[in-house]
């Protein structure tokens, strides 16, 4: 298993090998972050931070990894002031930047562009979410945070809720955690349900899913995932104001649910988890933020060889 | 006295003795600046720049000062990028960006937004302006620039000019300056007077305040501190022209003045001061704007423990 | 000969002593770059990289450069954000960044900027480009990938193609080459021709001009420089339309033409060269980028003294 020079597009086609090598870095590189801060791991290197689109949690937590490792990052937070407004494709915007850095990360709104970058060029490339496509290193973390958690990646009952049809986050999470004996709930409202073809996925590979629009129903899981349910995905604002509030993690309805229950959120949450959940040791969703640091060093350093 | 984890969000707040102790670090810093250009004092350090408005030269000021100090800066220099477009709340901004970093310096636009994300986490929030509220480094870096030019923050007459109803570091001047026993000279037009409430407070704090609208009567002060009449503070376009032009400071005023006056602005200026009086040595406005850098190198390393 | 201090703001005063200087000077840097990927020779040192024009390219070029040397760079990169929205001049913006930085380098849109931003201070001003005006970086990466590809600047026949009217590339080439015995093909539609002010110029240093408007006569050159040719010079778009397909350099164009043509392009290209000329040894475009981060380390280098 040698992850040097290999791109990160999705986590689709990681065997659960390389998932727990992943993991066992990314601990690798929290112990490092707490004992020295900023190691000098890779001090000799250069990394291309591409956003195309705003995207600052997940920019700034690549930011923090790339420090944190002794790297340099030169950056594009910004679609507009890109030779893209040129007319440039992504491909010579990718042979372009390669001669420059020792790996590229980016953020684009094509399905599929990174993987356009990471065919032109010999530079690892790290997805860093292509529009509607895939958002490797956000189901890593989430994966990362489960095992921290918990203690284990194996045979969890993990519930999502809210937006999945359109919740990129719980599509990637299905896949990602199914070589591990999970069982799922689906908990979402008829509009918003699991995708078909994730749902036949997960039976093929014989992970048992229930699917539910009450949220009451997902409490005495391992490990609540929420997400936002979004209005732009609703033509009539009235009923969007009446499913939303029937998806709202409350502290009463965690105190109902299962005491040891983690709560995930890959953020930015607007008003999906009331404000009093944050202080439960239940809430882990700023840790699950914090931790897409360790991770993405993980992925930063696997690639570039700086660790194997 | 101790700065470390202390949050920084306003001069209104700190004792004569802390305020001599910045100015004594400040000059560490600047000592250490003329000498190694590059220090390691904060080499295991990431700090976060997060301007959610406009502001260059606060902005590049404390990013020299993080490089100079040999720490990493992440930053987000422009709202639109970031996870305010999608409804996120200052607190839960906070709580994500705390766990990457040692240490936050937050510019935005909302009065008392500073201290709303220094309560939300555990590490060090500096203010780098709030608003029509603080902006506490502006204060510090103009007492530090007095004290340089004059040899001490004693017994000093100030005179400041302009728009003094809005200009917020005329106000904060006048608090953080107050505990040395100075004189003010406060010269306005009727329609931009320095605000009642400060007045009275300086007042009662002993401090005596001479009021005029003329600039002649500013200039046998020890400070001259200029600030900018902003055109969109009147509704009559005439009127402002009007009033621009009897407090533009131009070199022939300079020279009827004391001639060892030194002439202080927070910069931007627009035409408020003329050009040819650049070249006095009483023109103290742009070392006042690189005294920033040596400023926020102080307070960065006080708060994260760095220096004590 | 000494760098040290100075400002590049064009290459029209450089001698033909200080272009195979600098030539040598960036193969230095490759060497470095090649060996060590990051250097300490300027690890005392923060540059201020101000972009007030979009331009990926040449900032994640100079800022690869500058963490390649061991600096850190202070951006900006976006004019909204700066304090030119406040309706401060360059001058101003150029003293107060100098006190913060060993050197700035400086990309905006008007002729003579950055000359005017060097006249206000002490610290060396780099141009990287002002709007219809110079882009020496540009120039002398050009002369350093034509040094690179063909092994001297001596004596070559060096067709350029496209828009040579506003193409500000060709014009600083055609100066900057002039010293080393060249002969030029000038291949451009009617409408597009190389301005006569610079064909009589090139006359009076002897340098041997063909004009043509046949791309077919180009390609019997050692270096073909690639110019895009855009819409917006065009009222009418059929005319553009026309023309733009006479001016794309297809496979079977080079295969017809000298078999050690190096193809240059100052990129982005749009499709005035066909994808499948991109994998044959004469496609120079993406080295040439490459080239700009070893130039522009080397006068990072030279101007601030980190070597001589």
């Amino acid at each position: 298993m040698n992850f040097k020079d290999r791109d990160i597009l999705t986590t689709v086609d990681l065997t659960r090998e390389e998932i727990l090598k992943i993991m066992q870095v990314s601990a690798d590189m929290e112990a490092i972050v707490r004992k020295e801060r900023v190691s000098s791991l890779m001090s000799d290197k250069v990394i291309a931070i591409i956003f195309l689109e705003p995207s600052t949690r997940t920019r700034l937590s690549f930011e923090t990894a790339v420090y944190r490792l002794g790297a340099s990052p030169i950056i594009v937070s910004d679609a507009k002031s890109s030779s893209a407004s040129k007319g440039e494709d992504l491909a010579d915007t990718a042979r372009t930047i390669a001669g420059y850095v020792d790996c590229i990360v980016v953020r684009q709104p094509a399905i599929g562009g990174a993987g356009v970058m990471a065919d032109a060029v010999d530079v690892p490339v790290i997805n860093g979410g292509d529009g509607a496509g895939q958002h490797p290193t956000q189901a890593l973390l989430d994966l990362y945070t489960i095992q921290k958690e918990k203690g284990t990646l194996e045979g969890l009952k993990v519930a999502m809720v809210g937006d999945l049809k359109y919740g990129r986050t719980v599509h990637s999470l299905s896949y990602a955690l199914a070589p591990f004996n999970p069982e799922y709930i689906y908990c979402a409202p008829e509009a918003l349900r699991m995708p078909e073809h994730i749902v036949s996925k997960m039976e093929e590979k014989k992970v048992p899913v229930i699917q539910t629009d009450k949220i009451e129903e997902a409490l005495d899981a391992d490990i609540v995932y929420m997400t936002r349910i979004q209005r732009e995905r609703f033509d009539d604002t009235a009923e969007y104001e009446k499913l939303k509030g029937s998806y709202i993690l409350t502290r009463s309805l965690v105190e109902q649910g299962n005491p040891d229950v983690s709560i995930l959120h890959p953020l930015p949450r607007v008003d999906e988890i009331a404000r009093d959940v944050d202080n439960l040791p239940n809430a882990a969703y700023f840790r699950q933020a914090h931790n897409g640091v360790y991770l993405r060093m993980a992925l930063l350093a696997l690639v570039t060889g700086a660790v194997s």
